[in-house]
């Protein structure tokens, strides 16, 4: 049985959402909705695109993904779904799918113009109910993607988060927070691998490191937070440090409290992992000091 | 098969809603439940009028509909279920259904009175868990609805929201304010008609009038936002705008904004779509600057 | 059917919980998931401890219950398992069931050791999505608990909240807040009994006790709120007043108001029920005011 999960800037405050599964429950009875969130900040594709990228490999490949953060809803911009190896995506053409397709290449991508799969006399300004929700209960009903409009080659894509590294440090930025007030940066994926670190850009930023978190610390806002930790409880109550967070990436926290609020970060905030200045440098292969691309 | 949606004022902070569900399923096991609303402003009746009118019309017909925004629970006031075009709709005889039951006028109207759909001992203070939830599980049971008490034939309704018109001008009022900041007006449902706009008072407050939006403006808060607009994106970023919202009706708005915060409207905030001083009347049939009941 | 509430402290901003129901539809497709809350305030035990006390009793005895606050997440504490008469129940071996099991005793709780129920590789920050939703849908599949690990004879245990009496009064403290700003006391469970009040202590701090309400006042933060009360509107429209909430806890709230805000009560202010001074005990068996063990 496939199911349906949503995304959205709506909030939680009104109705739209509940509208949307209303119009699903009757194109697609039965068809189950999970909420991913609906609190993505208003308008913010980058956001969304992040947090789906996150998201998405935990759902069954057979779901579909319904994103609707559409500040262009109502002007020439396309309507599109596309087959990826994590399921069908459904959302407005603005880049919102881009770092779902970095990591499960869009197999077809085809614009949502078929009336046929709309709500009659569509409005201008709720895409969601009236094209998205629809196109996603039809393709939970098995129409084939090919049905609802001709294909698209030239999806619009985000650019990647900035990623850099020099022989001596990795540079990065916080690219999400999440309700604990932890920030999330663009350093990652990050594996641990003995006592090593294995850095995979999650992004196409470039190649594949090795890093040694023992000759590193991280640096944000004007703090150094040290070494690299492995969970929350690794710092004591209150205090700020660096982890690998649930998805990869490398997150700035502070044990039972508030980065955001506690250390001033906030999206774009600068943050480097760098090598100690007196130990050589920790990012090459097998811990030895140097870059491995 | 039938599903089960919720409205309340219960906030997202507490498990009433989750409880509700959890009778829900241990009377009716399989039954979906979809949250249209619960942040309803606390015991807003009102509110919670015009969020079920504008969403209730796009569920399944046989849908079951549950509102809790109850005030005066545990006092006398009545607890209803009633049979309409648009599903059944469960909840306090406080006027909570009064917008539906204009657009679709109800069949069948009783108070929930049989103990044996309700919970057994029913608190004075949580009448959504103990009264409500269950019956709308028995409802989604095939209970028929003369089961659960006697006839009501006087339920209470809220008067409906200020729209004026003459020669001149449309008036009406802020009605309610979604997650984005945007202000929906009692002014509606609009329609464009070619050129033109048709108003069909949503509440029954007159007839029906054509409206040429080429000499007209729109009033709120001491500013003219000028023409009435299509889509959100037809105003420069951080502009203010009028246009038509996905219900139908005049919607105050801040391109990537926030109408409330920026321009100061809130809830009852007079807005008047009003015929520009040099054009003659823009209110009439075909344009013609007249009237046209 | 069975099915799966969630509890946690994640918020509603994060996509965490829609993962976790991702996770939970791959290993366990179509059984339904129901929240309870997820905004537990960050990392607070004790309360998600009382609010899943309040809701399981009212979910089929069939249900998993699965509740993520997590301060210890990553550190050696134990994941665990338990059947009680209200369920099977999942979550961190932090004490967050200790209320449940003191109304519902387990009778059987596992430590979530067996890899073959987690996720491959879990990571050391989300044990929701790695350990708790996977061990939550293999229940609801059938696996039995003593599959999942050797058995727990030593959980945690929170103590009780504070509950005193005296011959003259009965003391306790605010231990929940609600969405509406009701302060939800530990004084309780409180049951109408003609004009009478018995006192169930509902963590087992005690005796049961019959109380004679005309005789007795609410004192709560430098206030007298005179009788209990039986519901909302017994106080006028902004005024505070105490009665026997939902849970049958006494409650403190201001009718159409916001207790919290107006009158300054917080988590573990104290609230006391106290004899009128010139009336004798107001505790005692048959009303005689005399406590009654």
């Amino acid at each position: 049985m496939t199911l349906i999960t949503l995304t959205t800037d709506f909030g939680l405050q009104d109705t739209y959402v509940g509208v949307m599964k209303g119009v699903i429950a009757g194109i697609a009875p039965g068809v189950p909705c999970i909420d991913l969130t609906h609190t993505i900040p208003a308008q913010d594709v980058q956001s969304a695109a992040y947090w789906l990228w996150t998201a998405l490999p935990y759902f069954p490949p057979d779901s579909i993904h319904l994103a609707v953060v559409d500040p262009g809803v109502g002007t020439e911009r396309r309507a599109l779904a596309a087959q990826t190896a994590w399921g069908i995506v459904v959302g407005p053409d603005n880049g919102v799918f881009s770092y779902v397709w970095e990591a499960a290449p869009p197999r077809q991508i085809v614009a949502l113009e078929n009336p046929a799969y709309r709500l009659p006399a569509p409005s201008a300004t709720f895409h969601g109910r009236d094209v998205f929700a629809p196109a996603a209960a039809h393709l939970a009903r098995g129409i084939p993607l090919t049905e609802f409009g001709p294909p698209i080659s030239d999806p619009v894509k985000l650019p990647a988060p900035h990623l850099e590294s020099d022989e001596q440090s990795l540079a990065g930025a916080v690219i999400a927070i999440d309700h604990f007030g932890n920030a999330i940066t663009s350093i990652g994926r990050l594996v641990w691998n003995g006592g090593l670190l294995r850095l995979d850009p999650a992004f196409g930023q470039g190649q594949a490191l090795t890093l040694n978190p023992a000759r590193m610390s991280v640096h944000v806002a004007g703090r150094d937070l040290g070494l690299v930790r492995h969970t929350y409880a690794d710092a004591s109550a209150g205090a700020p440090l660096a982890l690998i967070g649930s998805a990869g990436m490398l997150e700035i926290a502070v044990n039972r409290g508030h980065a955001v609020h506690e250390l001033g970060v906030t999206l774009d905030t600068p943050v480097v992992l760098r090598t100690s200045r007196d130990e050589g440098s920790g990012i090459g292969d097998e811990g030895s000091g140097r870059l491995n691309p």
